[in-house]
């Protein structure tokens, strides 16, 4: 089943089923106008969205109307938690040897994980507003998932069976803001705007057999300023899978419906795959040629993020964005 | 006005409308539903409760009841932010000393804030369930306040007229976790378990003459295991005040309505009065004979923090807790 938010001048927008080739769409407003609402009452709820969505596949739905991704919301415009993980170390490798720093021992044990803001994420083609190019703008493509209620104290399987939906993220980072803020010793705060989600959330079963060992083993894809620089495999060196993360989240509290959990930047190995994000290209040059060149991104730049399927078929639609000044 | 929370089995509770004296209070059913809604909704709806609090505070109300703090969900049981601030640079200052740590300059102008989990908060007298007595448990008395909408780039002063609900906070802490996790440069997770607020959240012109300068110049008193162990001004050494705090925070983003921004430990300079959190004892006791005598809280452990007014009433009902095991 694949569900979007469209926006209707409310905070937490109209929710739609979204037919599996992303062509057309329906409200669900006769069974609940809010993903949130589903989310708290899943076992009820998702069935009859269920059912709409094979109406709709089947091309029976009356009232459907063409699917457009520009009228989408986040999924979850507003979310009670958004967790981020950096579950690929191979980033956290790459960016530390740039500054000659080693990986701790205990990062291959023990997720790293950060808490974001969740109160006023991005749709899928809203501008990513920044008070002032200095802040070192940079994109982050990532798989992120939508949990159900997950007690204290689960473990990583457990967890795994709490994931409702799946979409992919991007992560808004303010590189240069980051330094001086972790600093600190309190983790990211203004370094962290706000994240922008995939025009569609999707059911587990819609990856088939690319969902495996809790990760989504397929590409992501990263257009920046329309060519492409990435195209990395998000599954099997995520080091942490999604029930390792949530788990994680849940050690020493509960994890509550409408977490969203993200897997951090997508990245590989082989450096040919190119990056889901512009600090791991100016780390991998640093490393290469001694400091970096590819400058962070501009007021007018664009990134556009998508996840194809097996099948070739856009998965959860693209994030499309543009980066703007902040309205004076 | 003072607003709660009623449990109902719901995930949002029920909202009541508190008389003043905190001895009555009303179903706001006809007006809202939920706090949340009322803050999305705050200029057309909080004019209405306004007028069911007048007339529960003039015994008229039809269908009052006795107000019992027990049966409260925090004010906002779940919220879409909630952002911790340490603003009484004194707490900073005495735990960095007692570790033999400076405070850098920087710290005195620019707020130390981390983000927290916030899709599972504690009602005053849930209890505080911890895996484990080991994770050091100490609680933090604190003061928050709830805000409307603040936009990006917002000024101190232009953010204080944001807030619109006023309320206590035990920022509950697991001190044993907190060195390795801020080790790994990202912040607070597992450290911070669930926080829990008190029964009664007001409008900020329930503080009188208060409310001065952003800050809450009254007392928090602490009362750990039945005794008082401290009555800290929460008013003139609050180095930030809220707006600076709000302000910091929507550096790079939003500030969306329901957000929850807290003030941090309550501390003054003059020891007699006692401490709002364990750490900080301990930290004194390490400053005066090298090591810390105070332990941590243990199951069956209660706590109990309270804010009256310059009248000697209680301004929001007390946080009532006890800390306890997770059931197997």
């Amino acid at each position: 089943m694949k569900l979007a938010t469209y926006k209707d001048g409310s905070r937490d927008g109209q929710l739609v089923v979204v037919s599996r080739d992303l062509s057309t769409a329906h409200y669900a407003s006769g069974i609940a106008t809010r993903l949130q609402q589903v989310l708290d009452d899943w076992n009820f709820l998702s069935p009859q969205l269920e059912d709409l969505y094979q109406t709709l596949n089947h091309g029976k739905a009356r009232h459907a109307f063409a699917f457009e991704p520009q009228k989408c919301m986040a999924p979850l415009p507003r979310a009670f938690q958004w967790a981020d993980g950096s579950a690929f170390i191979n980033h956290v490798e790459l960016v530390r040897k740039a500054r000659g720093a080693e990986v701790p021992e205990s990062f291959y044990t023990d997720p790293l994980m950060y808490q974001g803001g969740s109160d006023d994420f991005l749709g899928p083609t809203d501008d990513i507003v920044v008070p002032s190019e200095d802040f070192g703008i940079d994109f982050e493509a990532e798989v992120a998932v939508i949990t159900g209620d997950v007690p204290m104290g689960c473990t990583p399987d457990a967890a795994l069976e709490g994931i409702r939906l799946v979409t992919i993220a991007n992560d808004v980072s303010l590189r240069n803001l980051i330094p001086a803020e972790l600093a600190k010793g309190f983790g990211f705060f203004q370094s962290k705007p706000a994240t922008a989600f995939g025009p569609v959330a999707c059911t587990p079963d819609e990856l088939g057999a690319a969902r495996q060992g809790g990760r989504v083993h397929l590409n992501l894809e990263s257009v920046w300023n329309g060519k492409r620089v990435g195209l990395c495999s998000a599954g099997e060196e995520m080091t942490f899978h999604f029930g390792q993360l949530i788990a994680h989240i849940g050690k020493t509290r509960n994890v509550r419906a409408g977490s969203i959990v993200g897997s951090g930047t997508v990245s590989n190995k082989d450096w040919s795959r190119g990056y889901s994000c512009i600090a791991e290209k100016r780390a991998i040059e640093t490393i290469e040629s001694g400091e970096p060149k590819t400058e962070f991104m501009r007021y007018g730049d664009t990134i556009r993020i998508e996840m194809k399927g097996a099948d070739g078929q856009s998965l959860f639609g693209a994030i499309e964005q543009k980066v703007a000044p902040l309205a004076a």
